[in-house]
Formats: structure tokens, C-alpha cells, sequence
């Protein structure tokens, strides 16, 4: 028996805003369950091929997972000059640490993920996301609050990369946006470390949390680098922060970017190279122009959330 | 690990015309597929529970095939003075079988449907459909085109159940609406027999097909008698016609089939018994109106269709 | 310049429950505004013509609204014996009163409105519903809220028909489902008096409220009769309840009701006669069943609701 | 009486591709008829404000109209030293106008466009695209084929912009994309012009049509250089194609770019500049790659056409 194709009939609904869906045909639906943390979907879409779902929201796709994957985790590991202690925070579908690990300078990463059931159902179904990182020698997982371990402080890193779920209220990551929380990750840098945050859509109708997520930064980091990269399953521009006492990687020319590429890297990149890097650090006026106008800073006692729709009763 | 409930995320999409279209949310998709002859999904909907969706479109819910199913089966086979010898063709959940089943009566049931993976599909994950109704040593399976079925007239039945899928174009029962067939079907009827046929939609809106089927019946037999009953599934009321050269289940009065359900049926109905019976046959004065207006006669050389949204390319 | 129509890009969404909506397309919005007491809406939908959609909901059609307001009216007003003085509360569209107006015997009927706006509107722009009715010379407008007109109990009337909109939480018409307002409807009832209530969706799946209605109309009136029809743009079989010291329309037979059709409506109908009358105070077996296990009554202290999409924040 | 706005029932359905849909809310609707051309819509929308729809897509939005006039036009017209008669084709809304018309050196302008009815729309529907550029002196309106008009070649141009609508099958643009209109582009500008295309999505998921009409403008000019910008109410990354037998404004630094803004125009950009320009220059890696394997090159007898869905019958 073969898969169904031909006919559209099972679509997942996700609402960006009150006032904006995107809609996508569900070819295969290979797990949907609930952990003790959020609602968990591994789907085959027709547009974007194999997805993780959380709580509704498309987490990332097979078809583009390597552009944000890529955006994140390069900029920051090839600014730094010599990156091996690493620690991942989230990234639960493993291809964060599949990028990390294909830098030749890592010695050891450590992954702080709360949902253990997540990363379990993502090491099953999504094979071609983690590419068998789990298993390397040089990774350690641990199953915690990123909140809690970073508190423990036992270790420093070199790099931290902050690959969180979107800030859904009531959800596990909804206070790891804030200014205390960014202040823990400072303390676990290295000398000479430097960070990066996903932070959220960047574009001209949703960046208000982009530019709060920066602001609050600004608040415990002295360099700090928005850079943006057009990811079409989360429908928008989506934005990142580095952040660091002392390494910008804006600064990098892409002839630079390009050497340590194929210096520092065991494999060809697919979406990033120097062209890339410096587009991607260059936000359009407006966007630039709106983030200035916006002041807000994220606190434990006044944090931000993503839209999500409630049914009603 | 729990199934997810809160988000309502995944839909299902039923064009019901292209200007109409009924969504239900989805909870979980336990199978989904395509045999050489439609595509098959086995979904458990938020408003409807399990249900058998064929090409698309919902064939039966568990939370109301009971009045579908009660509705087809008993007002032919108690308007017979004794079925013992019962055909259905279609009915592939197995529900039809159920009801055939629960009269005392009944000595052979012949089930014969043109697609046997969605039989086992049924018979897999549809248990309180069929309620093992397949294993029954009175019913004989039979895997086969109705129409090549019926042409070889090996036998002769009491009651001939038409429980057809939609006549989607290019689907496996669009020629079995017919004038041809039905001329089939009146053929194997033994003396004093009675045939019902699923009818499709008897709504105000989309009345059209079911007029055309009655028309088409009428060339054939002499006694036809549509009726019709809301099944919320099917978003619209639901038409049957019942056929026969000699008997007529419109004439019997609410007493007379309270009195043969509790004589001739080995369990409770749902939705069935002499006050339900009576309104079934009553239609509404403008569905009487609008189907003395329709002529059309349904041929192998000039079918119906339902409608179904084909995506563009 | 010709109307759009081949192309079905715009749609109303009516979410029918958190599991459910029904979409239609919409061929061109006449009218859209907001009322001191509820959004407005006065649309073309290819499915079902010219419509009223109050708080994004339809409350009637083109297409099918005869089958709604000749089974609200005349089952009451032909039960009576000589219904002369008749109120009608709620019924923006007119067409309520246009059935009222049919029959020979009425003198006066006062229609009582809550939203003058709404009224204005329909009347501008839904002639085909009202044709006219609202210039009548034996009717007279009262804008008021229903509860205050009835408790002034200035008059009596012969027939009162309660035509309300769903009860939408904090809509006009959520305290006018409740024990107390039968109360004060009992009490304007003339001697022989007779009134129906509108009495939302009487389907297997959200009967809950017909059952709840049913339930309170029996604490106030001692002779109550549900009956419900199907109503294409509403979905589901939709319920109605006539009630009464005396007359039960229930009772009276399909040649009596098309004898008193004949004999004292002005006009045809299209929907209701004989054979439709007594079909419609046949519910399902199943419906009776599941009515008889819901004990709950509404008063003002703990009022019912219809489900209603809120857009999340 | 005031707008609606709490409740979002009506959506505008845009279909992407036959597996994605992106849904808005609908404030209001203007404007919707038929032009001998195409459907025309003018909605308010939640998310984007007013908004020019054409047959069922979103053509441009109040909200981020800015960006796609500003990267369509500012380019190639900084990149001619001198541009004094330039030639809008298409451009209905006025808004390319507006851009044009904002450099100090421009003469004369030249709109041509197929469809009077939608520029008189737009007129009158769309203030704040066009700002009066339609009355503006310098401004000369021609309603014609652009192919016809370009084909007596009675004039010159230093700019040649190209701003047409999606080429839609059977719709008045889709033999406005192929190599035989790119000729006749290349032969109605005067010595040292350049042109700038419009040239559909240049996403990751779907591209084709972007590479497509490089190849092509690659048949015609020697110098064609590709560049691209988010356009929130267009989903995707949005390609333009700048071409020229002799200047390249790819290579223009941002500092230079940033001068001719303040030199040559009159007013304030909102999204373009120096470093912006340079962006939408520097296409990510996998679309360069991605492009380099498309050879198709579109042609009148090979055209190319946008995803439409199309009801069934």
C-alpha cells in the first residue's frame, strides 16, 4: 500500500497572529503525543516535508532546517578562535549539535534539553535532523531546566548557543527570555566566550520581541549583533543575537568568513558562506529604524509571549 | 505519555461544494494509506471520534453511523416478512453487517465489496464499528466488483443492501448508480424480495443526485419509497430509497414496527424504532417539490458525480 | 463591471464548536458594521445567497430562511383557534413577521427589537426577507429589550413567538433563555395563548441547550412540545418548542393542518404542511432518549451559552 | 456605527501552492468586481491593512508596500547616472509611480497598463500608494498591451521598470515573462538604460520561476543581476532582476549608494539604503546554488505560470 498523495484533505493550522494563518497539508503524521512539558507532532508536510511540531507551532523542516541550523550556530562558533567547550541550550531535534560537532576545534558539548521525551521521539523519527550526534563521543546530555544548570555553574564554556521553543505562555521556555536568565549565560562564558540567542521573527509585522529580546541583552552584554535570515517554514524573517564581552562576528569580512570555513569546518555548508554572513547582519532601515523606536527589557516579572490561539469552551 | 487534546491544530478539510467546506479538528491519525482503489484514512476527529474517511471524505463516524446504519438496514429487512438470505454490497466497516446480523432471521449474509485492504483496515481499527461481525459464521466474505458479482446471478437474496461509497469521478462506485446496475440488483432479488440503496445527500442544497436516483430506480422497479434522516457527519440529511416489486415500508404504522423490532431483533436500537421510522419517510414539502421537478435518469453513459476538490497544479 | 465569481478566495469561518467550522464562501459583503450590541454582517455566499450574520454567526439565508420561519410561525398560529393579537420578540429579518402576516385572522402584531440598527439594515437590504412586512398597517415596532416590554405587561396576546438570536456570552439575548423570562412570557399569554421558542440545535451532537431549554419551558408551562427541523445554513436539525396551558399542536393531524392551511393562510408555503408538521414533532429515538437524561434548567443565575470563537491575544 | 473589528470570521484564503495556504483576516472589503481582465478586490485586513487583490492574490499591502516599491525602483534608478523618461509597465496602484517620481532628474514618465478599470481603482481606493502621482505633471498614463505598445516603438527610455502581476494562466500578464518580451524591452532603451523586472518568489521552496526569468533576461542582456528583499504580505523572499547592456548596480558601495540617496531624491526612504541595498544583493547560498541547476528559459511557446487554485465543478 502505497503513502496517499494526490488528494489535500488533512491540514495543520498555525496561527501567527489573530488575524493571519498559514496552512499546511499533512501528508503522514508519524508521532503526536503530549510529554509532561508540551504537546509533541513529528509530521510530514506536503510543502515542507518532515517537522517538529510543539504545542502547534512548526519547530523546524526538513526542507529548510539547514538555514536556520546553519544561521545559528557558524556565525558565532567561527567568530570565536578556538571553540571547544560548547553547550547547547534546547535544541532538542539534534542538528544544533550536528553543526556544533562539525567544527574541528570541539572537544566536548553539552546539551541542556528539559524534555527528555522530546529528544527521544526526535532521535527516532528524525534521523536526518540529528545525523547520528546524539551517539558522538564528544556530546553529554543532560535532561534539566537550562535555569537550574546554569545556576550550578559548574562549568565554562567557550561558546553557548541559547536554541530555545518560542516563549508560549504557560510553557517551558517563557522565562528564558529575560534579563536574569541572560545574566546566568554570561556567567558560564569563558574568557573570550561568546553567545548567540534565537530570537524570535524579525520581520516588519512581528519584530516587537526581536527588539525587546535585544534590548535585554544590551542590558547584560557589552557587544551585541541582531543579525537576521529569511526562514520560510516559520513564515518570517527570523532573528538572532550574538552576544559577547568582547568578539563581534559583524564584523568579519566574507573573504574571512570563507577561510575559516574551509579551514575550521569537516563539511561543505549549504545556506552559509561570507555572502551570506554579511547579509545576513545587514537588517533592512525599517527594521533597524523600528527596533530603535521599541524599549522594552524582558524581566522574570514582566516577560514576553508568542501569539498562540486558545480554542474557546 | 498522554495524547495531545488542548490545541486544536490538525484539521481535516471536507469540500463539501466548492463553495462550502467543513472542518473538523484532529486528534489522531491511526492510519492513513492508499489501496489500488482510493485513499483510506482511519482518523479520530475532536466532534465526531473515529471515523473512516475514504478519498477524503468521512464515511462514518463513531459517534453517529449508529443512526446511518440502523437507518439502511432496518425498515427493508422488517418490512420483509422473513430475510434469510441477505446481500450486501459496500458497507466495507462492517457496521451494516452488525445490524443484518441482529435479526433472528438472517441464515446467510453475502458481503461482497470491490476493495478488501479497506475491509481489513475496518476490520483492524474499527472494532466498535463491526463489532466482530466479520467472524460471524453467517457471513461469506466476497472480494469482487458488484456488477461482475451480481452478473454471474448465482444466487437469489431476500434483502440486497446497496451501501456504496460517493460516486467520486474515477472512483471505484460511480457506475454503480446506475440504471444498468440497479437493473442488476432488481435481478437477484428472489420472490417478494426488497433492495434499499444509499441514496447521498437529500437536503435542500444538494438534493440533486438524490432526485436523480430515485428517477433512475423508479425505471426499474415499481415500488420505490425515498426516505431520508440527518446524520450530523454528513453535515446534510441523507437519502435512501428503498425498492421492490411487492412490498413498500412507508405503509407500516409506528405500532406495527415497534412490535416486529422487539419480535424479530436480538438487541436494542439507537435511533431506530415506529415514531423514527414515520418521520423518515415524511420529507419536507419542498424536497417533494424540488424532486418531482428533477427528470434526470442516471446510465453508464451519463453518470453522477459528487463534487471533490481536485488541488490545482 | 461584473461581480467576482469564479474565483472562491474570500470565506466566513463559522466555528460551530472547538472541534468544528463550517466555511462558506463569500460572493460580496453588502453590509459590515458593529451595533451598540453586536457585529453585523449582511453577506452573499455562494453557498447560500443573501445572509444575516450576527457576531460572525448566520442567522439566516437566502436559501433556506422559509424553512425556518414558516416552522417557527405555523405550527403555533394554526394550533390556536383564532390568533388575532400576536408579539413577536426578536425576528430582525421580518420574514417572521411576514409568515405572521400570512394569516387571515391577525389584527395586530407588535414586534419587539432590542437593536433598531440591525433592524434598519435588514430592512434596507434583505427585501426579499421582510417583503414589505415591516409597512403593514397592523404591525407596530417597539424597540426594547424583551424582558422590560414584558415586564410593563401592558398587554395579551393570543400567540407570542420568541425569535432570538443564539445566546453569545454577553450578547443581547443571553438572559432571554431563562426560567424567569418564561415567566414573564407566560404572563403576557392571553387566555387559550400559545408561544414557541426558538430553541437552537436539536442534533445528536449539541442538543445539550435543546434539552436545557425543553427543561425550563417545562417549570413554567404545563404543556410543552419540542420539535425541530433541518435547517441547511444552521448546520444541525435546529429546535423549536411550542408551549402552552392548553393547545398542543403535537396532536393535530396532517389532514387537519393542510385543512387549516387552506383555510386561513393567504398564501402557499413552501416548506410546512401536513406531512412536514408531523415529521418535525417526531424526534429521533436517540434524541428522545439523550433529551431525557439532561436534567439542568437555566435562570438567570446560571445562564447557557453557544460556543463562540474568541480570538486569542 | 462603527467597524467591526473583535471578531474574525471572514478570512481571505490565498493559496500559496496546492499544500500551503497563508489565511487573513478581512476588516473589510471595499471594493470587489470584475474587470474585463481579472477579479479585482480592495480589502482591509488585520494583518496588513488595505490591501489590491487580483484575482485572489495579494498584489500589495498598506502595511509593507514601502518595501516592494522602494527595492523595485531605487536601484537601477540610482545606478543610471541621469535617468530623465522612464517607463512603468503595470504598476496599477501608483505606488511605483510615487518612487519614480521622487528623483529630482525624472522628465517624463510612461505608465502602460493593461487595465484601466484597476487603475481607477486604485485611484480612488488607494490614496496613500499613489499620493497623486497619477496627476502628477510629468506623469503620462497609456492603457494598452504592454507587448503591443512596446512593439511600435515609437519612444526611449533611460528606465524601464517592469511591474507586472503574477503571470497567472490565462490572465492578461503570462506572456509578459519570455524572451521575446525581454527583447523588446532591451530594444526601447536608449543608449546606457537599464531595466529592472519584477520576478516573482526567490524562496527556498519555491524559486523555479525566479531562476526561470534569469535565464531568460541572461538570453537578452549581458548584464543581469538578481537581488531580492522579504515582503511580509507576500510570504516569501520577492526576486527583482536588474539588466543593462552596461551598468551593474550590484557593485555600488553602500556609502555610494547612501549619497545619490540625498542627493537625487526628494524625499526620505523608508526601507532602502546603503547597507540595505547591499543585502538584497548578497543572495544566500542555497539560492545561488539552487538557481545554477535550473537551465530552463522561458519562451511564448514555453511560458511560465503561479500556483492558482482553481474550485472543482
Amino acid at each position: 500500500m502505497n503513502q496517499v498523495e494526490p488528494t489535500q484533505h488533512k491540514w495543520l493550522h498555525d496561527h501567527i497572529s489573530p488575524d493571519m494563518m498559514q496552512l499546511h497539508s499533512i501528508r503522514k503524521v508519524l508521532f503526536s503525543g503530549q510529554t509532561p512539558f508540551q504537546a509533541v507532532d513529528i509530521l510530514e508536510l506536503g510543502s515542507l516535508g518532515l517537522c517538529l511540531v510543539l504545542d502547534g507551532k512548526i519547530q523546524s523542516s526538513e526542507r529548510d532546517e539547514f538555514i536556520y541550523h546553519e544561521s545559528l550556530v557558524h556565525p558565532v562558533m567561527l567568530a570565536h578562535p578556538d571553540p571547544r567547550r560548547i553547550l547547547v541550550i534546547g535544541g532538542g531535534e539534534g542538528a544544533t549539535l550536528r553543526e556544533v560537532l562539525a567544527h574541528r576545534t570541539v572537544e566536548r558539548v553539552t546539551m541542556v534539553d528539559i524534555d527528555e521525551e522530546v529528544v527521544n521521539i526526535c532521535h527516532r523519527f528524525l534521523p536526518s535532523f540529528h545525523q547520528g550526534s546524539f551517539d558522538d563521543a564528544r556530546v553529554e546530555l543532560c535532561f534539566a531546566d537550562a535555569r537550574e544548570f546554569l545556576c550550578r555553574g559548574d562549568d565554562k564554556f567557550d561558546v553557548i548557543i541559547v536554541d530555545l521553543a518560542d516563549p508560549v505562555e504557560g510553557g517551558p521556555a517563557c522565562l528564558l527570555y529575560t534579563r536574569e536568565f541572560y545574566r546566568l549565560v554570561r556567567n558560564s562564558l569563558a574568557d573570550g566566550g561568546i553567545a548567540v540567542v534565537q530570537s524570535e521573527p524579525a520581520g516588519w509585522l512581528h519584530g516587537q520581541n526581536f527588539a525587546a529580546i535585544n534590548n535585554t541583552l544590551k542590558v547584560v552584554f557589552p557587544l551585541v549583533s541582531p543579525y537576521q535570515v529569511h526562514i520560510p517554514s516559520f513564515v518570517d524573517l527570523w532573528g538572532f543575537t550574538s552576544v559577547s564581552l568582547n568578539i563581534d562576528p559583524a564584523v568579519l569580512s566574507p573573504g574571512e568568513i570563507n577561510r575559516r570555513i574551509s579551514d575550521r569546518l569537516t563539511k561543505q555548508t549549504r545556506s552559509y558562506d561570507g555572502v551570506s554572513h554579511c547579509a545576513m547582519f545587514s537588517l533592512p532601515k525599517h527594521l533597524r529604524e523600528e527596533m530603535a523606536k521599541i524599549k522594552a527589557v524582558i524581566s522574570d516579572s514582566d516577560p514576553v509571549f508568542i501569539y498562540r490561539d486558545l480554542p474557546g469552551s
